[in-house]
C-alpha cells in the first residue's frame, strides 16, 4: 500500500500498557467483589470525568513553561487549564463542594477508574492505573474511620486475601503531633521531617531513623541527608512511640502508647479517637488479626489530619530469582478534613481508603489466589467446508445457548492454523463436524487440554485424524454433556 | 479559612459530567450482560491505554497552532504528540499491528471504556463517554460480519431490548459503489456526496434527496447545498436502490436489490457477501425481525469498505413535552479493511460493532427497561446514643452478613437529619435500636417506602414516635425476615 517510510510505527505511548483478557478478568473480578462489599456498607457509586480544572486539582496552577508537572494538563479552547485526575480524592472534593446542598450527609461514595500521573515510567511503574476508593465526607466521628477500616478489610477478604495474609495497620497523626508539641516542635517543616524519618523505619531501622530525627545521616554512598533537628531526648521519645505497637491487641497497644506520648491535648484527642475506633471495630466484629494499631505507620500524604491506615500484605513472596521479598502496602487511607475547604472555606471532615487494582491483583497472585486463572478461550468449531457453514453456526448457537463459549473458526483454511488458533486461545476443546459426522448425526470432540502436547507436531488433517489424541466421536445429543465434562475437569 | 477570592470555584470542566449511582448501575449492568454475551461468542477482553501517539490515531498530525483539533492532545516530554483516544477502533488497529505475530488469528476482541472528543459540548452531548466495541480482525469472510451482527442483536437483547423493539439494518458499500460505477461515477468526492445525500433520506424524503443527488437543494432558510451532480437517470437508480428494502425478509430484499443495481463486478460481490451473511444468520437463528437488509443505511464513517450495519430502536418514544420522537440509532458498525494497513502496509480485513453505553441506557429507559431502577440506598440504623454505638455496629454487621446493605447513621445527631438522610438515600427502611429496645431484645423497623409521604412533616423524635407511620416493634430475631419482606415488596 503506502510507502513504508510514511507509515507510523505501531507502539503504545511510553508508560501505558495494553491489558489482555487474563489480567482484565482478575481486575474486574476484584472490582465486582469489592463493589458488592462497599454497597453492602451503604456506599454509593460515583463516577466523575477524567478531567478536572487544574485549579480544582489543587496541586498547582500550570504555567506555559511547565504545564505538565506531575499531571497531564492541557489548555481548553476557553483558555482554562484542565488536567487528567491523578487520584480519585481531588475530584471527590470538587464534586462534594459543587453539590453539597443536594447531597445526603454524610456522603458515602465509592469510585473506581483510571488515574494518570505524568511521571517517568519504569518497570511495573505506569502512567495510567486503576484505583478504587471509598470515602465518607461529612462525618467527624471516629466511627466513620472504623467503618472504612472494617470495609477495607472485608473488601480485601472478598477479593481473596485470607485472614492472616494481610493486616490493616492504624495510627493517628494527632499522637505524633501531640508528642512533638510536648517536645517543643511546632513548625510544619520540622514535623514533616520527623514524619519522613519515621517513614524510613522499615528500611533503616531505629538507629538510622535516630540519626534522621537528629542532625542527619550519611548513607553508604557518602550522601548526607539533613535531619529533623530534634534533641536526643525528643528523638528517643519519638522512637519509643513508634515502637509502642503490641502484638497482643488493640487495647494493649493503646495503653502502651498512652505511657509514652505524655500529656498533650492533641495527643489525648488522638488516643480518644483510636479508642472509639477500637470499640466500633469490636462492634463490627473486626479483630486485631485484621486491623491493628501500629504507631510506626506514617502514610506519605501531607493532607491527612487524624487517623491513618495502611493495608499490608503479610505473605512472604518471592521475586523472579526466587528471593523472598516483602510485598508491603496494598492500599491505605486516612482522615483528611481540609480538602473540601479549599473550595468552600468550610472545614469538612472526611475519611477514606484507596487501593490500586493492579497492585491488589499482583498481591493476590503472590498469595496464590489469581482470580484471572479461569480466563480460557472458547470451544472452537473447526471449519472444513464452506458448504457446511450453516451447520457449524447452528452448532455454536446451541453451545452458546447452553452457556458454553464457542465460535466457528473464521480464518484461513487448513487444519494447522485452526489448531494453532485453538491453542493460542487456550480453548478447552475443538469440535469437528465433517460431512461424515453430519450424515451420521455424530460429532467429534477433541479435548485440547489433554491433547495439546501431543498435537504439537501435527501438520495435516489426515495425519491428525489418525492419531486422535484425546479425541472421541459421539452422538450429537451427547455433545453438551461431553463439553461440560471437559470444562469442569 | 482562606480568603474566598483565592478559592477555586468547584465546577466540572465543560462537557464532562458526574454520574451518580442510578446511572452507573444501569451502565454497569449493560456492560456485565453484554460482556457475558460477547465472551460466549469467543471474543476476548482487551484494554488499551487512554492515550495513543497522535500519528497512530491517524486523524492528523497536530501542529503547535491547533494541537487539539477534535481530540485532546498534548506533547510528551520527549516531544512526541499524544492524544486521548476518540474511539476504540484506532487503538485496536495500533494494538493489532504492534502484536500481529503473537495474536491468535482471527483476533476477536471486545473492549469498553471512555473515549474523548474535543468538540463543542451541548445538551446531552459530552466530551467523554463510554463506548463498547467488538471486532474481528483477520477474517475476510462475510460470516465474520454475520457473527458480529448476531452478537450485537443478542447483546442488545441481553441488555433488555425485547425482540421487535430494535432491528439491525444491514447494507453493503459495494452495492452502491457498483451502482455508481455502472453510472460512470468514479471519483471519491462524488461517491461521498452520494452517500451524504442518501444519509438524509430520513429527514428530507426521496424528493429532497433527489435534489441532493443532482444539482443541489435550497432549504427553507434559502441556504443552498451543492449536489452530487448525478444525471436524472442515475439519481433515479440510486433512489430505486435505497427503496429496495422489502418487509418480507432478507432473501426477498436481496432479490429486489439484484433487480435494481444492474450488473457490475463490485455490486455482484456485495450481493454475494450479503447472501452469505443471510445464510450464516439463518444458521445462527437470527431472523429478519432482528437483522434485516436495508439499502438505505449509509453509516457516516468513510473507512467502511463492505458490509455496514446500524442498530435502530423501533420504539416510539416521547420527549419532555410528550411529543413523539424517533430514538434512532443505538449503535452500528461494519467492515473496514484498511485501518491496520496504515501501520503495516498489508491489508488486514476487519469488522466490528460499537455502541455508546449511556445512549443504550437511555434507549432502555425509553423502552421502559431502566436497569438502574434497583439502585436503592441502604437500611439506615438510627444513631440515638453514643453509648450504644457498639450495639448499632453489631446490628449492621448482622444485616450485611445476611446480604442486606446497611449502615449506622454517622452524621449530626437529631431525628430530622437522620430521616432526611434516609430519604435522600432512598433507603427502604430505618431501624431503631433505642435503650428500651436493647433491654427488651426488640427492634423497631420503619418501612420508609410506605411511610415516606407521611413522615415529611416530622420535626422531632417524640412526635414521630407517636405517629409511627408504617412502623413495627418486633423481636430482634425477626428483623432480617422483616427487612427482606420490605425489600421484596
Amino acid at each position: 500500500m503506502s510507502d513504508a517510510s510514511q507509515r507510523p510505527e505501531a507502539r503504545a505511548p511510553r508508560g501505558f500498557i495494553d491489558r489482555r483478557a487474563r489480567d482484565l478478568a482478575a481486575e474486574r473480578e476484584i472490582l465486582t467483589r469489592v463493589s458488592a462489599v462497599y454497597e453492602r456498607y451503604g456506599f454509593e457509586a460515583l463516577d466523575t470525568g477524567a478531567f478536572e480544572y487544574a485549579d480544582a486539582l489543587g496541586k498547582f496552577l500550570p504555567d506555559a513553561d511547565r504545564p505538565n508537572e506531575g499531571v497531564f494538563a492541557l489548555q481548553d479552547d476557553d483558555e482554562q487549564w484542565m488536567a487528567l485526575r491523578y487520584d480519585l480524592t481531588a475530584p471527590l472534593a470538587r464534586f462534594v463542594a459543587q453539590n453539597w446542598d443536594a447531597l445526603p450527609k454524610p456522603f458515602r461514595r465509592y469510585a473506581f477508574g483510571p488515574v494518570w500521573r505524568n511521571e517517568k515510567p519504569g518497570p511495573g511503574r505506569y502512567r495510567e492505573f486503576v484505583q478504587c476508593d471509598a470515602d465518607t465526607v461529612g462525618s467527624a466521628r471516629p466511627e466513620a474511620d472504623a467503618e472504612i477500616i472494617a470495609m477495607a478489610a472485608e473488601g480485601l477478604g472478598a477479593a481473596g486475601l485470607a485472614t492472616g495474609s494481610y493486616v490493616l495497620k492504624i495510627n493517628n497523626r494527632k499522637l505524633l503531633n501531640g508528642l512533638l508539641a510536648t517536645a517543643g516542635v511546632t513548625t510544619e517543616g520540622q514535623k514533616l521531617a520527623v514524619l519522613r524519618a519515621v517513614d524510613k523505619l522499615d528500611r533503616l531501622g531505629p538507629d538510622g531513623v535516630r540519626l534522621l530525627l537528629g542532625e542527619g545521616r550519611k548513607d553508604e554512598s557518602g550522601a548526607f541527608t539533613k535531619g529533623a533537628g530534634l534533641d536526643a531526648r525528643s528523638a528517643q521519645a519519638v522512637l519509643a512511640f513508634t515502637a509502642a505497637g503490641v502484638a497482643g491487641g488493640r487495647s494493649e497497644t493503646l495503653d502502651a502508647i498512652a505511657r509514652v506520648i505524655g500529656g498533650s491535648a492533641e495527643g489525648d484527642e488522638g488516643l480518644e479517637e483510636l479508642s472509639r475506633i477500637d470499640r466500633a471495630l469490636n462492634g463490627l466484629g473486626v479483630g486485631a488479626d485484621k486491623a491493628a494499631f501500629d504507631p510506626s505507620v506514617v502514610r506519605g500524604l501531607e493532607y491527612y489530619t487524624g487517623a491513618v491506615f495502611e493495608a499490608e500484605l503479610l505473605l512472604d513472596t518471592t521475586d523472579e530469582k526466587g528471593e523472598p521479598v516483602r510485598f508491603g502496602s496494598v492500599g491505605g487511607g486516612g482522615r483528611y478534613d481540609d480538602l473540601v475547604a479549599r473550595f468552600t472555606g468550610e472545614r469538612t471532615p472526611a475519611t477514606g481508603f484507596s487501593f490500586g487494582v493492579s497492585r491488589l491483583a499482583s498481591a493476590l497472585r503472590a498469595a496464590g489466589r489469581d482470580l484471572g486463572g479461569a480466563a480460557r478461550g472458547p470451544v472452537v468449531v473447526i471449519a472444513f467446508s464452506p458448504d457446511d457453514m450453516g451447520a457449524y453456526f447452528q452448532l455454536v448457537s446451541e453451545l452458546r445457548a447452553a452457556g458454553i463459549a464457542a465460535e466457528v473458526y473464521l480464518g484461513a483454511s487448513g487444519m494447522r492454523p485452526q489448531m494453532k488458533y485453538a491453542d493460542r486461545r487456550l480453548s478447552p476443546a475443538a469440535v469437528i463436524l465433517g460431512g461424515d459426522e453430519i450424515a451420521a448425526g455424530t460429532v467429534t470432540v477433541k479435548d485440547l487440554d489433554l491433547g495439546r502436547a501431543l498435537s504439537a507436531g501435527v501438520t495435516d488433517n489426515a495425519a491428525w485424524r489418525t492419531e486422535r489424541p484425546g479425541q472421541q466421536t459421539i452422538p450429537r445429543a451427547e455433545l453438551i454433556p461431553a463439553l461440560r465434562r471437559i470444562l469442569e475437569a
